[in-house]
């Protein structure tokens, strides 16, 4: 815009960016870190660093360590990240399609959209019968490893899938899929089946089954699908009445949200 | 510091502020905002906000609708908050305590730590019989109005203490303490019990049980609870029995962050 402060602006983005930056590093780089090492680890002058730390802390995204004086992330980031739960559209229509499909297969059930080139994990309903199991609702699961992921990149735009499929694939397990080719057959065999399908590519044991949901412009939101012991799961006859179980779960959330009959980059559209 | 330019921290102050203040406003002010509406809220300039937001779009921190081009909460706030979870020493630690106190009591455990006036839920470990139960983790509670909020209020440094009593007191039910005299007596009460009570103040039918947890400091942490329906919690014999299987849990968990034997405002200190 005309009116716009171009100089005041990118020192405006370059402060948000550093900020995030200090997030991050305090989310990856071990639970606490100083002044000095977050200098480093960004190349930017202590000061800086120091003036974004106090007022990451007064609004309750950092917090300072009484004993060692060390910072590390706030209590503030959990109520953020569940509001962007709770007013997430597939999230909250998708609650009773999980427990149906659970009580349906007996089996977890997952509810991911796509960030970057991972899922994450923004529902999980629990196996109805079973042991203790670890809620995963905030992991993050590379999207070539996972039934979830090939669901929603089969089904994504023709230029998202060519540049996911170029990058990096992660390696999980002896079975995750790295073959590009390999790899971009099977979308296509998501696309016509209406589900993707892992075997052990993310953890030895488990295996899943995943199909695309979309929403009200027709385009992928995000995926539902299963999870649970190869052995349960991936047996001829099993496998295909899961599926079945999966795919009419998603096509009936998609329709929830105001999803067209046919979505744009649907089987068969 | 010397070197460092007030003008430039000052802004750059500002820019962070800001940042968060959006994030603040869609996480409480339904679900998606457009930039006029975002401006209006801040009293900011429209070109202001919206190089902000497009920062925080590249950052994964808010996200564009593609039907209404208004903003959301972003993905990667799950994942920080998840971080946040994941690095949390009293909760990490708490996890086998607490599934430990919910098989002896047969009710649901939490873990929660004070932020500003209310209580952050850090850790749910569900009954262990019942039906389904929803995860409160993340969820945030008036202070006055749960018994782990009494307890790390009636364990705080008295400064905090005076604060919070002095400050508002929320209503949730019609049993919500408001009374400021008998909220300092129950505190008081509760330094000498050593642990704290709740009878139906955040929600009818529901009673809980919390005592303060300690950390290397000697000071409190947070607190550990049960939390149930009042007439299997709040009987004489049985809250008793409850109460002793609180306390000890929040003694040994305390123990288990490494606070020194007396605590610096528990009980008898």
């Amino acid at each position: 815009m005309l009116f716009g402060n171009t100089e005041s602006e990118i020192s405006m983005v370059q402060s948000v960016h550093r900020a995030v930056q200090i997030l991050r590093e305090l989310a990856s780089g071990g639970p606490r870190l100083g002044v000095t090492e977050l200098a480093d680890r960004l190349g930017v002058a202590k000061p800086t660093v120091h003036a974004l730390l106090r007022t990451l802390e007064i609004e309750g995204l950092v917090g300072q360590d009484r004993d060692s004086s060390k910072y590390q992330l706030g209590p503030n980031l959990v109520q953020l990240g569940n509001a962007y739960l709770d007013t997430h559209e597939l999230r909250t229509r998708s609650l009773t399609w999980s427990d149906a499909l659970a009580n349906r297969t007996k089996e977890a059930v997952w509810v991911g959209v796509l960030t970057g080139d991972h899922v994450l994990i923004v529902h999980h309903a629990f196996r109805p019968e079973g042991a203790v199991q670890i809620l995963e609702v905030g992991a993050s699961i590379p999207w070539n490893t996972c039934a979830l992921g090939k669901a929603v990149v089969a089904s994504s735009p023709p230029d998202v899938r060519e540049r996911l499929l170029a990058g990096e694939l992660a390696v999980l397990t002896g079975a995750s899929m790295t073959d590009r080719k390999a790899l971009a057959d099977q979308l296509e065999e998501v696309l016509k089946a209406g589900y993707a399908l892992e075997d052990q590519e993310s953890a030895i044991g488990d295996a899943g089954i995943a199909s695309p949901v979309f929403d009200r412009s027709g385009e992928v939101a995000g995926a539902i699908g299963i999870v649970g012991p190869v052995e349960r799961m991936l047996g001829e006859s099993t496998r295909r009445e899961l599926a079945v179980a999966v795919r009419e779960t998603a096509r009936n959330l998609s329709r929830d949200l105001g999803a067209p009959r046919r979505a744009a980059y649907a089987p068969g559209a």
